[in-house]
Parts: structure tokens; sequence; C-alpha cells
């Protein structure tokens, strides 16, 4: 359990032209399914990508972010487009992670009720990567679109936003660590630097 | 993997009195520090409450939040109050989970900035609690509560949220099912009713 938990990573390269069985498949979506929620509210839901012209078109929504980012930097923005920061076409199975429309649950969420219902959906695309981690394939959160462009794309419901373009499949091999440490983006912190006891002291960086 | 996957639970009942070896919580918040974050930001922050005072005055907020959900739902309200909610005074341990403030990051998070800080941490937490199951402890992610008031009880600084209260120790023993189905209170619903190809179809339910 631990070994998986230190060996998943945020996958960006993928073996192309490969499958995900569909047992396997089924059984990495049973452990998303199992996630825990708020109020048993379950709100996620997620879109298998088949057809290739919404891949493709999922990979332009990708792209065009990818440059809007680049174009927001105020520096190294050269530096962000040489990263691979996805791998929309090359894997082998594309999901997208949808937040459902609220369906009013008020049992633990009367206080902040998006947020706990976003917590929930992203605890639920944790254990499909740990699952993923597990079956030795990698997955990538693609977080690089407009909601709204994405929704429009996918039909969504009003009240729907996709959180997620999951990129799972096949890796030629997994990180040794996070591929933004290894590219010299950003080194990660120390645990130490992340708890504290009994109130947020002065030494605790934001 | 698979079997902590589908053996975690919400936890609310705990055995009073205990605690949790040092070394054992470490390896925990290890495990909870090694989760995905966009653009590599790390937003969680841990503060471990080893003050009685301030644990009960965490408890005295969650019961506050209890009331005022009771009194804001439409029915069910005795039966909401009958159940068990929480086990904050109970727990070996707890802890509050803190989004940190905004730290600018734009890799990732463009055109969900608050959003995608928030799934991270919620990854860091779901890795906790799994961490706790394979520990054989159980954890329970407290949400009751009025996060502007917690905020000031634990001194956040501005921009700082409190998104749980994390219950956290060993458990008299593992509900079989999510405690709000053996209680009747909601049933979880299917896989099927999940997942969709290519579209949202008009059978998905919201």
């Amino acid at each position: 359990m631990y070994g998986v938990l230190h060996a998943r990573r945020d996958m960006r390269h993928f073996v192309p032209g490969q499958s995900v069985p569909d047992e396997v498949l089924e059984r990495m979506l049973r452990a998303a399914h199992c996630a825990p929620s708020v109020g048993l509210m379950q709100p996620w839901r997620l879109i298998r990508v088949r057809d290739p012209a919404l891949r493709e078109g999922i990979a332009l929504l990708v792209e065009q972010e990818r440059l809007a980012t680049a174009a927001a930097m105020q520096q190294r923005t050269d530096e962000f487009l040489a990263l691979k920061v996805e791998g929309v076409r090359d894997c082998a199975e594309l999901l997208v992670a949808v937040l459902a429309p609220d369906d009013g649950t008020l049992f633990g969420r009367r206080t902040m009720p998006r947020d706990m219902a976003l917590c929930s959906a992203a605890c639920a695309i944790q254990n499909l990567w740990l699952a993923a981690r597990a079956e030795n394939l990698g997955m990538g959160w693609v977080s690089l679109f407009e909601p709204a462009a994405l929704g429009q794309l996918l039909q969504l419901p009003a009240g729907a936003q996709a959180i997620a373009v999951l990129c799972l499949g096949p890796v030629p091999a997994f990180y040794p660590k996070p591929m933004l440490e290894l590219q010299d983006w950003r080194q990660g912190r120390s645990l130490q630097d992340m708890v504290a006891t009994d109130q947020w002291p002065a030494v605790l960086p934001c």
C-alpha cells in the first residue's frame, strides 16, 4: 500500500497504440467508485472518450490552454513550453472526470457545499490513480483546459463541470520522482514545512 | 492495495483513551505528503491538535454546525440528530487540514485556480485516509463546521481555509459498508450510473 502511494506519479509520457483490458479498467473504476463522499452524494461522473474525433477535440482544447498559460506567464515561458504537460493523444484510455450538478445534499456541506463535493470527486480520482499504479499503468491529471469549452464539447448539463482530463495507460517507465522536479521546474517541500501543532505558526510558510 | 481502498470507511466511532505511536503517525503523514498536486504547489497544511482546550473548542464548533444543519433540514431532522456524525472528542489524534493561501502557481490552474488547489489538498487527505486503513486505524473527515470560525480558532492567516477536521485512531470495528448505508440514511449508487461513453447521456442521472 505505502509502496503504491509513494510510486504513483502524474504521468505525461505514454506508450502509444496500447489498450487497457476491460476487466482492468473495470477494477480501477470500482476502486474510484468506493471513494468517500460527503453525505454519500458520490458527485463524480466519468466520461470515457472512445470517439477519436472527440479525443482530438480535447487535445486541441488542452493545447489552446497550454499556449494561453504560456502567454500568461511573466517569465519562464520558453521553459514551460519545453515541458511535456499532457499525453492526451498517446494514452491508451482517455477519461474526463466531471463534478455532477449539485443534488442538494445538506449533510456535511451546509457551510461549504461546492468545496466538499469537489473534494469528494478528487478523492475518487485519487483512488483511480492509485489503482492504476497498482495495475502498473500510468495516469496523468490534465487540468489545462477551459471548463466551459470542454463542457460544451461533452454536452454537459447545466451545473456539471469537467475537472480533470485523465490520461491512462501503459507508460515507458514511471518517473523516479515528480516530473516537475526532474525537469528542475520546481522542487517539492519537506513534510516538516506542512505540519504544525495547535495553531498556524509564524514559521509555517504559506 | 484494492483491499485497502474498498475497506476504507468514514469512521465516527473511536476507542477513547488511545494514542497513535509517533512513528505510525509519521508514516501516515509522509503518505499524505506524497500526494499529487497541481504544478507541485502542495497546498495542504496539517495542524495537529494537542491542546485539550483547542480540541474542546473544535468539538463545540462541530456541535453548533450539527444543530444548524439539523435546523436547515426540511425533513428527517430527528433522524439526522440520531446519527453519530463525528468522533472529535473520542479519537486518539485530531488533525485539521487547511488549504494554504494561494501561492500564485499558474501551471495547470489558470482557468480553475481554487478548484485545482482544493483537489490537490483532497488527494493528500485521501492518501492519509488510506494510510490509516493500512495501519488498521480509522479516520473520519468531519466537514460540519463554519470555516471562518475554525480559522479564527486556529489563527489561520488570510487566504487559508480549514477544509477538514480529521478524527484518527483505533476504532472498535470498521463498518462493513458506509455508515450512512448501515443506518438507512442513504444508499450509494451503482458504478454504471457514473460512467458514460463520449458524452453525458440523457440517462446519466444528475
